[in-house]
């Protein structure tokens, strides 16, 4: 079933905005078995909404449009799809309770055009929101010219949509519209072109990349059942891999997945370390909470983002201790108590100075696990014995301390975040 | 002068990637004077893009697309182009040895495959990629029928675009297409399109909402002259202020924007912090390694992320000791050197706290300037005395320390943020 995705809004053509809301609105249609056909950016005028409306409308059964609907006059959507369908806007009661409700909750005054808002064109229904003003709007196709519907019509009741598409209007506000997706586009839309179940399951892998998993999954994969697809969704030092089912019955199409994960999960157990889009440090988080166990950090070239993504998860001061950045020697030194031996002779960038970090935070900071790490993040500092990208890890837990040496790129961003992915993966197979 | 953007990919249909190369191209050619009428995401599929380059072409005069210029089987583009044009490849020595002198660099043996890349229809210029493979396309559209030129064309030399439009393809990966749009499409597009100077100058604040800026710039803004026009572009925790100018002698402009800053400096001096896209993480660098002084952080609730936005600028080891993040009140006591009365007395989220927090950690890390942030970023942890968002920083300097009180809301992620960039902000005023 195709669809397309008109977004509305000036600040996507001079590029003020990046548009986050069609990649997300194209992964929840392709998640629920649409496919989208293509995403058009338009501005705020009047003509070249109703130029993308009606050729979006003449490809696709499905045109989903975002943006303009909000009180102030640059927003102009409402207006311009009165004008494609020839309706008229009539006041609904439903969306100016929402208003009010939302006004009420917020303790401010409602203004003339937030009343506005609550007028929608007569031949849609009203879409809730309830996380803001202005409602969205489902456009239903006309029932096919000389059907009995459509002849024996009350004249006063809706103007269908004369056109042959579904037409569905949503606010631009990001977390406006993913309640309105989730809570009422996507069912809609189930409920009125589905073919059957679709199911989807998210096998999260960290420290290795996209083409080293398709060598090992391949004969695997070309061996899916027909109903089961695999998507390879890479991001920094992650690679999700995506399995979606479909057919006629849930149960089945349950028991097919489950059962792929498990052959999956044989083929690459040392990569895995969660499912459907759970992060490391709330894996993690989780973990240190079911064991009553805490941790602390000690850190060099990660410089505290390792400690900022463990304290990135709300309730993470239950187990989080604390971090010693230590970007200095002697701060290495005085601090976590890395013996000048060792940084003389070995250096700062390796495996003993990483495991006195570890040592060393583990007593100081009073914690049960610690996640050391020293590397050479670049672009300076790099040496021919040690390139940039040369980076320590040691994981310390109450029986022992875990390192380990990896090479990473040249970059030095990305340095700084496969090395704190690889830390917390680490971390989490102590854990485990 | 009107422009579209096609964007080619299936990875954009499936909101398997967001589409920023979009975003960067439509600022960069708004940079430049030139409007994006269009952006138009599209799959790798031949009928498709023949159909989005037919009607991008109709509408603009300036059609640039990205994607599908890979060497598998899936890039399409190219094919796709030569048909639209009803032209042909033909080898490209230039590109040729652009590929060669990639695979040299890099060490790896090339496939026939990447050989193919040299190949570009003959009715076009290649542009130069210096960071890939994929040379990117020029079409130039064909000179008005009757023109003496078109008359006396040799017709062995390439043939014309037959379009009206100029149509320009570019790799879609992101570095190469910006390194080609900056150094030669807009060079290009400036050169066959200028029609006077284009200058912007963009001034940076921070802790000030957009709504109160736009409150006192207004009566300024009201007069600006009518070729100078300004933008307010929002980001967390940072209102960028975009002035620019246009006529057709570069230093008449140069020379009104350069007062209009100065009376916009004048009219919020406090909130100003840099200019042109600096970071604040950058500013306080350079006035560090000016002074050669050093920065140490004590963090509580911010957990590491004034560490790591300090060490995420190249060399930050010049001027950056470290940093405690004392997420426990017995780290602040043991690490930092916090009194027990104090934390007992008036709470680990407290002036008297942060104070020594900052004390702590300039001698403890023996640093010139120390950064010190508590408080309460949610969801949790909030009291009727001290609500989320409740936050004190303090700034120690080699004679003083600073301290301030900031409420910030309820978003953990957003509060952390703004605690840091709040905090980066107080240091730069003390460093200056």
């Amino acid at each position: 079933m195709k669809t397309e995705i008109i977004n509305i809004g000036n600040e996507l053509l001079i590029g003020q905005v990046v548009n986050t809301n069609a990649a997300w609105m194209a992964e929840q249609l392709n998640l629920a078995g649409f496919t989208v056909g293509r995403v058009t950016a338009i501005p705020d005028s009047h003509d070249e909404i109703l130029a993308a409306l009606g050729e979006a409308g003449d490809r696709a059964a499905v045109v989903i449009v975002t943006g303009g609907l909000g009180p102030t006059k640059d927003d102009i959507t409402k207006k311009a799809l009165c004008d494609f369908f020839d309706a008229r806007l009539v006041f609904s009661d439903e969306a100016y309770v929402n208003i009010v409700r939302l006004f009420g909750s917020r303790g401010y005054p409602m203004t003339e055009s937030n009343r506005q808002q609550a007028f929608i064109p007569d031949n849609c229904v009203a879409i809730p929101n309830v996380n803001g003003t202005a409602p969205g709007m489902w456009f239903q196709p006309q029932p096919a010219v000389g059907s009995p519907k459509s002849a024996t019509a009350n004249p006063k009741s809706q103007i269908p949509n004369p056109k042959y598409a579904t037409f569905v209007a949503l606010p631009g506000v990001p977390f406006e519209m993913k309640a309105m997706m989730s809570d009422h586009v996507i069912p809609m839309l189930r409920e009125r072109f589905r073919t059957g179940v679709i199911i989807h399951k998210t096998v999260m892998t960290q420290g290795v990349g996209e083409s080293f998993l398709s060598d090992i999954l391949e004969p695997w994969e070309t061996k899916l059942p027909k109903n089961i697809t695999l998507a390879y969704l890479p991001q920094p030092g992650i690679v999700r891999l995506r399995l979606t089912g479909t057919g006629p019955d849930e149960l089945t199409v349950r028991a097919l997945i489950a059962e792929e994960v498990r052959k999956m999960e044989a083929l690459i157990p040392q990569y895995i370390y969660g499912y459907d889009e759970e992060t490391l440090e709330e894996i993690i988080g989780k973990l240190l909470l079911e064991k009553k166990a805490t941790l602390a950090t000690a850190e060099s070239c990660t410089g505290g983002y390792i400690a900022h993504l463990v304290t990135s998860v709300p309730g993470s001061s239950g187990y989080f201790r604390g971090s010693v950045v230590a970007y200095s020697n002697d701060i290495k030194e005085h601090t976590l108590g890395v013996l000048p031996e060792s940084l003389s002779k070995y250096g700062a960038v390796s495996e003993t100075v990483v495991a006195e970090m570890a040592i060393g935070a583990q007593t100081r900071l009073e914690a049960d696990y610690v996640i050391a790490v020293s590397g050479i993040a670049g672009p300076e500092g790099g040496t021919a014995e040690k390139p940039v990208g040369t980076t320590w890890i040691a994981i310390a837990t109450p029986d022992s301390v875990v390192t380990r040496h990896v090479l990473l790129g040249d970059h030095r961003e990305r340095n700084i975040r496969r090395a704190a992915l690889q830390a917390l993966n680490m971390l989490r197979k102590e854990l485990v």
